[in-house]
């Protein structure tokens, strides 16, 4: 990719021309950078030099980069930067930011900000509707274009070009829903359609009703992901309690959700529970808690082995041979099973299964529990019989003991499977989340029953010879 | 969601009217229905029912539900339906699905689609770019509309809309590309732009320069992905090796690779190796192939836990009680390394961390499995000694014992902890996949050194009373 190393290669040249004081040369530099980039090379400058890079950036550079900021340093740019440099700012960021910004803020940054604000502007803030974290409306943009069912294609054409006079450095969104006149929501119109539409045409002839979702602003943010990924949409409009076009979700907002919920899901089927945040930002004793918790419970689930190990001491006493095989026995439980759940979890998730299809999935598994286990107890037998024949290391009955271990490994890997594709479903029943069927989880569900599973097993087989 | 069970809803009535073939009624009815909710509905209808809906369909419907379907019912549709209903389709669904179907459909069908299309479009498909699986290339949109510098804004327009006359049922893109004379990608213009321009002006003028990635077709899919996510991308132009515009990029086909690419990862951390298909539709054997292989792996490493023992055969056979607490030992390892392992890598795929923050990983997780295997040992230490204190299960030496094995968990612990953490930067270094450090493979690794660990710590404390 071209541009990409574009802004790593210039901070010598950057730090050259700072030092030249050549700020004509730099602002072309800087004006060639792609905003991100320049956001994710600032630390690189002194404090000093932030402030001047910022202030020789093109408004709409400056309100990207300023985006990208987190919230301490964009607290510093603001009380350090001048008024003509801010005044463009703030009234270029989305209106949430804005409003997001002024609820952290100190109060002499809050007053400074609020008297540069257009009038329109802190009219527009104030009047934010509030919603919940994670649902559509608390991540809808808010800043579209009114268009209503009785314009004509031209009117429509004209609002939308004085509406980019005036916020010439802003995002524009592409995506245009036109509402009646109370403002309910009455369809959409691709824009590429509005050019190409005949003048005097009235939307409400134009605009497309059919795939017109509307997603309610209390809609949880992942149930909105899914509709974008099922009906391949490219944003959506939100409605508010009233039914009224409340805001529009983009693509960009909803690609990053389905990051994170990818995230949540992996972490959770490795035994974490979900972090929230970046792996160096999270706060050391915040992630402690977070795994603390969950090993502590599988801890004291696994300290049930122990109980299960005791009632079999008489027996392992008797034939110590058949303790080797316990650490064997068990993680193959666990690991068939931690494979069976994390498929069905995953499945379930993209919903390419239902609960309606749980004894289909069961059945499946069932034999490829059975062909796994019968591979595993394969090996393991022919490694038995193996050194068995040749050496001492199991006595006289190897060929017993390579049989109980074979057994066991059939049937605790049939049990790791079932129990791992059939848990996630029975949550999801439940309302619970089938990702804390982790692959710890199953491995310690199985490892007690597994236990049970060797040593009744082997009483039955050994019995008479060993045992 | 509003609209989402509207289909389901409709099913009756539909079937309804095409028993008492009102048609007319019909019509009306399935274009008020989004087309990816009736594709989904169509297998609940019979063969012949289905064909009828297709015939009924508008064009640009047909055309989006024909794409959603799997191949075989591609193919049923291409057989059995009328000129008059396929010439439209064939002409509407983008070139590359054309050029999928001609190389997949047996020849009497081809040959009749090649009749039908029109001499533009078998143009087209014959040149369209042959591009390597999973590379952008292989999932761009070849039917853009071509700009170039020196059109004016007025001409540009001209050109869409002469376009969209033609392909009228077509998504468009609304991502434009300029480009100069000779093809290379000269900048971007967004449709907004391009509307309030003056109309005489030159693109060149007015395009972006500034966030006009080009992405090289054999650019991996995965890596185009991660630039849109970085830059906040809607589209990108991708360019073939003569650095000519060679198709477009679409937000759509990103999220679905960034969904498959976390399918992917979830389930090689989870043992498996990537399904590629859905759990439904792989096919059995293959799926056992992708389980099978992992687990034999793992079960090989496994084994070695039954070498490992066998040397501490005669530490067993003292004390009978050392093996009770074997699995509770190796399992708190095998889940601590899990946790860590999961974090680190898919906060390397998500680059928050990179191979250089190794040793700042370590030193975090280091301390992280300290606190943690304090934690546990401390649990452990308390079950043990409440227990020997009040039965008579863990014998006399009941207070070594539980010495033993809580020194050992804090050990254990935090090498899990470490191990887990570092291997997948190591395999990144390495050039390898960090998914591959799964859960049951960190675990199975932990779980031989563990059973050293146990039971060197065991001989240490408990020489001259148990062993």
């Amino acid at each position: 990719m071209e541009n990409i190393n574009l802004c790593q290669l210039l901070i010598p040249e950057i730090k050259q021309l700072i030092e030249e004081k050549n700020l004509q040369e730099l602002k072309k530099v800087l004006s060639e950078i792609n905003p991100i980039d320049l956001a994710e090379a600032l630390p690189q400058f002194p404090k000093e030099q932030q402030l001047l890079l910022l202030r020789l950036m093109k408004p709409a550079q400056l309100i990207t980069v300023f985006e990208e900021l987190n919230p301490p340093e964009q607290q510093f740019f603001l009380e350090h930067l001048g008024d003509e440099t801010i005044r463009p700012l703030i009234d270029g960021i989305p209106a949430e930011t804005v409003a997001a910004l002024l609820n952290k803020l100190p109060k002499t940054i809050v007053r400074r900000m609020s008297k540069l604000m257009s009038d329109q502007r802190t009219h527009t803030v104030a009047m934010l509707p509030v919603f919940p974290k994670s649902t559509a409306g608390a991540i809808m943009r808010t800043d579209f274009i009114t268009l209503t069912t009785d314009m004509t294609a031209k009117a429509a054409l004209e609002r939308m070009r004085a509406n980019m006079r005036v916020r010439r450095d802003m995002k524009v969104i592409d995506a245009l829903y036109v509402t009646y006149d109370d403002g309910r929501v009455a369809g959409a119109i691709p824009l590429h359609t509005l050019i190409s539409a005949p003048p005097e045409i009235k939307l409400r002839d134009i605009m497309q009703t059919v795939s017109g979702f509307k997603i309610p602003a209390i809609t949880d943010q992942e149930e909105a992901a899914k509709l974008f990924t099922k009906y391949k949409l490219t944003s959506a409009p939100v409605v508010g309690p009233d039914d009224r076009l409340a805001g529009v979700l983009t693509m960009d907002e909803i690609l990053k959700i389905v990051q994170a919920e990818a995230t949540e899901d992996i972490q959770k089927l490795g035994g974490v529970e979900a972090l929230h945040d970046p792996y160096f930002q999270i706060r050391f004793l915040d992630m402690i808690k977070k795994r603390g918790l969950w090993l502590s419970v599988l801890f004291l689930g696994e300290l049930l082995t122990a109980t299960a190990m005791t009632f079999f001491e008489h027996e392992i006493a008797r034939a110590v041979v058949l303790a080797l095989f316990v650490p064997l026995i068990i993680s193959s439980g666990g690991n068939s099973g931690s494979q069976a759940a994390t498929l069905v979890v995953r499945a379930l998730a993209l919903k390419e299964i239902t609960i309606q299809d749980w004894w289909k999935v069961v059945r499946r598994e069932f034999v490829a529990g059975l062909v796994l286990g019968g591979i595993l107890g394969t090996i393991g037998f022919l490694r038995i019989f193996v050194w068995g024949l040749y050496t001492n290391i199991y006595g006289p009955h190897y060929m017993g003991i390579a049989l109980t271990v074979s057994l066991t490994l059939v049937l605790i890997v049939m049990w790791g499977t079932v129990v791992g594709s059939l848990l996630p479903i029975l949550l999801r029943r439940w309302g619970l989340d089938p990702a804390v069927v982790s692959a710890p989880f199953v491995a310690t569900l199985v490892d007690v029953t597994g236990l049970i599973i060797y040593f009744v097993t082997a009483t039955f087989i050994l019995r008479g010879t060993l045992l």
